[in-house]
Order: structure tokens, then C-alpha cells, then sequence
């Protein structure tokens, strides 16, 4: 089954807004196995809504439009979709009774009930019902295609998807596949080498895909395997999801939408291990990000952000002989700052970073970039330069990422030195 | 002019991932008076990019693609150009010198020099530069239309974009509308409140339009006048501009790209002042905010993030009685850190935040969302009880922008207390 989409609205097209509807109809679709293959946006122009419907039915056994059912002028995708597959558009009765019922519901909105123009809809369709809005959908067939015409507005529009549309997809799709797919998110190694330690383990002939997406600094493996049942591809997936976590193994940090962040926040709970954070070029970010996830107070005690040498002397005790004579950004005050921040917080783990985020500031021998870490453990405390590529805004997210990640190897008893 | 996008990606045609390219693009093209008419999106298939491809360049003068130039074998964008255009795919010496001169800049990836996917382009184009990625773009023309390629990472696109395609384009484009825009970033009022200020403005009918875009916990107007000259555009813009400007006073913090960090890094190196922050809940937020700004170590002078009453008490000599009486979350604590904070590092100015980010901590006196903000400064110190709504990641949103808006007010010598 071929389908599209279609969104429509000028807002979308002028790059004003950006449109939500296409994805979040791809993944629900891709929940009942049926996958978009097509998707199209059009500015709210009655010439070239008509233009793209043709088009799209044309090459598709499906589309889903959304967009342009409103009151106002400018709504124009009934006019469009008459037109467009020789319908005429004409008052639904239908239509104008819930247009009617539902303006006594909105009291706080102004609806003219007069104002028949949402239930203006092209001649010989079914109606879609829309529980929480005044614009009904409609759904019709032209050369081969069904066509499904729903209000732009998200909660709207998904709940008739969810109502209406997939329902009836459902009924009609024969032999529909199953599709399953599982994340794995990994921090550490570049694309090209991910794409050499997993070669061969995916066989696309026999309804196994995998997908690397770069989200920068990690990326993410997606696996799909599609089957005739839910057995066959759980047969597919479960072979290649441990394949991939033996070959990738501790450079995947999480599955599915767990974050790093979340990750670690697990492992301190579970390990009952405190921690105590002193930045210089990240600023602040390691800290805010261990501090987004809830009930951080439970092991995470106090950050300290020194940008100032006279900070990092009098917050974490860093001897000023030591910063005159390394820098401030160096291996020696790197580890007197981890050393120190555990100290003075009484926490089982100090985590230290400085370094050069640029633009300005990099010399030769330490040039923009240049960043160390440093972890103090009761075990011991190690401490690594590292030489970061980008904008002071890349390499700071580098800098907070590797910190992140060091704390993640740590607790699961991994060597932070390879990081 | 008719003008398509086409973005390519698995994740974009799943909805895994929201494709933005479409609207930077949209957007960037507006700016010079050039309208895209359509987008389309599809999958990581040669099939399906080919029929888009060709279908876009048959309807449109310009097709913009962007995505699927990666290195790894699931990235089919070139030969897919190659096979729709009848081109064949070669090795591109120009491309490949790029690519191993790219390798070398990355020396914390691995980067397999013999992969030579990301210079195999199709013949008789022409490269488009990439200053910032491995992946060159390129153009070329087809059946009467240009099209340009580039690579889907959104930093490396946008410059391609800048430097190349738009360039490119503006030679070209005979008889163009004028097309101005201004964006003013405002913050505090909720948007039907600033409707109703700014209503009255703008007439459409004379070629002056107004949109509001709210993006949490902000929003930013745009004005857009379109005539037939640079001259009778500005004549449409300036008082419209003024208006706006004098309606909405101080809650415009800046103009165009221009954010509030900014706005406030400018303001703290024109006046000379220091700073130092304390901050509970927002855990740093407000620190890495601060020292995302190139050339903040001028003013910020440091910044602690006071998770535990005890640290409270050591970082920032808070009374540990205070503490016990009136609780960490309450307007006493909160200017205690910020007069400690000021005291501690020396700073013209110390600002505390201290609150309940929640989703768990709230009580009925002090709901989840209760927040004190406090600034301490040589005339003064000022303290207010915030009632903030939302997740726990928007409290703290929107702590941090209160609090640095208050920073703002009072670098302009506007009130703080009313922010």
C-alpha cells in the first residue's frame, strides 16, 4: 500500500511554523505496519493544492491531507479537493448541524453561525466526524486512490486519524506486515565506524533494516524488521539487536528514548553514590543537565562553575602557584579542581572539566578545543586532554557529553581513560 | 520564480524526526523576496527519490534537496541526482581532496580515509563547498530547472545555503517583489494580551502584514512588508516598527536573531558590572546560559549551584536557623544566596534563584512551580515569589529566562519587581 501526505498551509510553506502533522501520522501509521512513503506540503493556493492532490493520487493507493478546513478566507482545501477530482461543493447538512452544535460549546470563540463555510464539502463524500472541533473531515476516492481530509489543527487531527482513519485502513489493508523496531543510542565512536563494526549483520532481503541517524555528539541505530507475524519479526530482531550490542558494547548508553542524562541518573540511584561538579568552559551545562532529571537532589550535592582563576583558588582550593605555572587549563588544575569540588562537598565523586571553547583564546600549544576532565573517585582520580572540533557551542555539548559519559563508565565499572 | 524543496531521510518519512531544513530554507528564501511554492519529503530510497526528484524539477525552477550525502551506504541522494539526471556517478577529484583535507581537522574520529563515497558526484555538476562537514554539495541543471544538493546536518546546510545557493539564485531572479522583513523578540505579556496591544498596526491591504510566533517562554513578531521598492518598503516598515516598539516598550529585548543572552552579555560589558549566580533549582541553567556568550569570563565572575541545604549554608553562608525556619525555597533564602554569592565572589551583581521545579516536592503553601528570584546589587536588593506552571523542564525554563530578564531590566535601570 503507497501512502502520502499531504499538509497544507502558508504558515508551513514560508517556514513560519514547523509542520508536526506528517510525523506524527508516519509513526502512527508505522504502528499498524503501514508505512509513508511520500510526504508534501503546499502553501494555502487553491492551483497548487490541486496540483499536489493530483499528483499524490495518482502515485498512491492512500493520502492523508491536513490543513486548510477553516472559517477563514485563506482556508481553501475543500474548494481545492472539489475541483481537483470533478466534485461539486455543496452545503452538508450534516456538517452544518455539528458546525452548529459545537459553536454553542465554544462560547469563548467567536463562531457566526451564519458563517456556512465549514460545511461546504465536496458532493458524493463520507463525513469524518470531529469531536473537538467545528471543521468535520472527509474522506473520498479518486482513480484508485482513498483520500482523507482532515483540520491541521494536531489534537484534532489526531484524534480522527486515530478515530476514523487507521480504522479504516486497517479493515481494508490485506496481508499487512508487522513492523517492529528497536533504538540503540551510542556515544563514542564516528558514523563511518559504526557503519564498519556493524557490517553484515542486517540482511535487507529477508526484512531486516538498520538506519544510523547522527545526532550530534551520538547517534542512533534503528532496527526494523518487518514479518508476517509478531513471532517471525521478533525471530528477525533479536539475533541483530544482541549482535549489535556485542559489537558496539559499552558505547551504547541506553534503548528506545532514554537519555544519557537518564541513564546515569539511574545508575547513581541504584549505586547510592554522590557527586559534586566544577565546571570552567562547559559553564554550568553538566550541571544543569544532571539537575533536569528528577530527584537529582538524592545524589547530586552542589556545581560549581569557577571561571575565574580567583574562583577556582578560593571555591576549590586550586593553588594559585599551580594555576600561574600550568594555566588554568591544564591536566594539574583539571585534577585539583576534581579533587578539590569532592573535597569540600563530601561527595563520593568530584568531576572537573576546563578548557578552551573559543572563539577566542586558544594559543598554539593549547588551541581552541583543548579541553580536560577530570574525575576524582575514592578509588582514584583520572584525568585526560581531549582536542574538540566546532563552535564554542559544539565543543562545550562535546565537553558536557564526555563528562556525562565518563560518569556513565564509571558506575558501570568500565575505564573512563578510553572515553 | 516556482521554487521546491526536498528533504530525504528515513527518519524524516517515519517521523522519528521533524524536518526543519524545509523552513530554514523557506524562510532564508522570503528574506529575499523569493516565495518556495512546494516541499516534499521522502525516505532514504533511490526509487522514491528519483520519482521526486524528477516530478519536482518538471513542476519548478528551482529544487532545493537536502539530506542523504552521509558517508554510510544507506545514504543514496547522489546517485539517486545521477541515475534521475542521466548523469553518470564519478569520482570527484576536487570532492575528494575536501574530504581528506575535512579528515584531518577531525582527529578525534576515526575518519577512513579509502571512503570515497562522499566524493563519488555525479558528472557535469558543479561543487558546492562545504566549510564545515566532509559531505561537498552540488548543482546542476535538469529539464529547464536548477537543482542544488546539499547535505541534511542543519548547521552545514544553512551555510551551503548563505554562501552558495542564495547567491547563486539572486543573480538570477528578474522583475521580484521587495520583500522586508523585521522580527522583534518580546518577553512577559501572554500572546492575546500583546494582540490586543498591537492591534490596529498593520493594514494587509497596503502590503504590511504582522504575525506573532510564540516559542516558550518567549515570542517574536514579525512584520513583513512586501512593494515594488527598497524605498517603498522601508516607507511601509519604519513607523509600523516605531508603533510596535512604543506599544510594547520594555518587553522587546531584542531585534531580529538577536537573543536575550545576548541583549544582557552586551548590556554587562557596556556598564562594566560583574556577576555571580546562585541557583537551586534551575540547576545551573542560568550559568551555562550566561557562559554560552563568547567573552562572558569580561562579567561572570562565578556561579554555584547550591543543591543541598548544606551547601547552601558552606557555599554561600546562609544561615542554617533561616534555613530551618523559613525553608530553602523562600524569599529570605533566596536573598541570603544572592547577597552571599555577591559577597563571596566580589561581583556588582549576585542573583539567586531557589524554587520547587517539582514533578515531587510541592506542599499545599508551596506548590511544585513556587520560585523566588533574588538580585542583590550596590543599590539594593530585590526579592518576588514567582507561581510558575508546567513540566519540570518549563519551570526551570522559565526561571531562568525571569530571572535573566531581571538582569536585562536592571542593566537598563527599568524596574525588576514588575518583571
Amino acid at each position: 500500500m503507497r501512502i502520502a501526505t499531504l499538509s497544507v498551509g502558508d504558515e508551513l510553506i514560508c517556514g513560519q511554523v514547523t509542520d508536526t502533522n506528517a510525523g506524527t501520522i508516519a509513526a502512527a501509521l508505522l504502528n499498524q505496519g503501514l508505512r509513508v512513503q511520500r510526504h508534501a506540503v503546499v502553501g494555502d493556493n487553491e492551483h497548487d493544492i490541486i496540483g499536489a492532490l493530483l499528483e499524490l493520487a495518482r502515485a498512491s493507493d492512500v493520502v492523508i491531507v491536513t490543513g486548510g478546513l477553516g472559517p477563514t478566507a485563506d482556508d481553501v482545501t475543500a474548494r481545492a479537493a472539489a475541483r481537483a477530482t470533478g466534485r461539486r461543493l455543496v452545503l452538508n447538512e450534516q456538517a452544518k448541524a455539528h458546525l452548529l452544535e459545537m459553536s454553542g460549546h465554544f462560547t469563548s470563540l467567536i463562531v457566526n453561525p451564519q458563517n456556512d463555510k465549514q460545511a461546504m464539502i465536496p458532493a458524493k463524500t463520507t463525513l469524518i466526524p470531529n469531536p473537538t472541533g467545528t471543521a468535520c473531515g472527509f474522506q473520498l476516492m479518486h482513480s484508485g486512490s482513498y483520500m482523507f481530509f482532515l483540520p491541521g489543527v494536531p489534537s484534532e487531527m489526531t484524534r480522527m486519524l486515530h478515530n476514523s482513519v487507521l480504522p479504516f485502513l486497517a479493515e481494508r489493508v490485506t496481508g499487512k506486515r508487522v513492523i517492529r523496531t528497536v533504538q540503540l543510542n551510542v556515544f563514542g565512536p564516528g558514523e563511518p565506524e559504526v557503519d564498519e563494526i556493524l557490517a553484515g549483520i542486517v540482511r535487507p532481503e529477508q526484512g531486516l533494516q538498520m538506519g544510523i541517524c547522527v545526532t550530534f555528539p551520538w547517534m542512533r541505530i534503528t532496527l526494523r524488521a518487518e514479518a508476517d507475524s509478531d513471532d517471525q519479526a521478533a525471530a528477525l530482531m533479536l539475533p541483530a539487536v544482541r549482535q549489535v550490542r556485542e559489537r558496539l558494547n559499552e558505547y551504547v548508553f541506553s534503548e528506545g528514548e532514554t537519555t544519557i542524562d537518564e541513564t546515569v541518573a539511574e545508575l547513581f540511584v541504584q549505586q547510592g553514590l554522590t557527586l559534586a561538579l566544577a565546571e570552567s568552559c562547559t559553564g554550568g551545562m553538566i550541571a544543569q543537565r544532571v539537575t533536569s532529571i528528577s530527584g537529582s537532589s538524592r545524589y547530586f550535592l552542589e556545581g560549581v562553575v569557577t571561571y575565574s582563576n580567583a574562583a577556582k583558588n578560593r571555591r576549590l582550593g586550586v593553588d594559585a602557584a599551580l594555576l600561574a605555572e600550568k594555566g588554568a587549563v591544564s591536566g594539574e588544575v583539571a585534577s585539583a579542581m576534581a579533587k578539590g569540588v569532592r573535597d569540600a562537598a563530601g561527595s563520593a565523586l568530584g568531576l572537573a572539566v576546563t578548557g578552551i571553547a573559543g572563539p577566542e583564546g586558544g594559543t598554539e600549544e593549547k588551541p581552541v578545543g583543548t579541553v580536560f576532565i577530570s574525575l576524582a573517585a575514592p578509588d582514584g582520580c583520572w584525568t585526560k586532554r581531549f582536542q574538540f572540533n566546532g563552535s564554542r557551542g559544539e565543543i562545550r555539548t562535546m565537553t558536557a557529553w564526555m563528562a556525562i559519559d565518563w560518569l556513565r563508565r564509571y558506575l558501570l565499572k568500565k575505564s573512563v581513560a578510553d572515553g
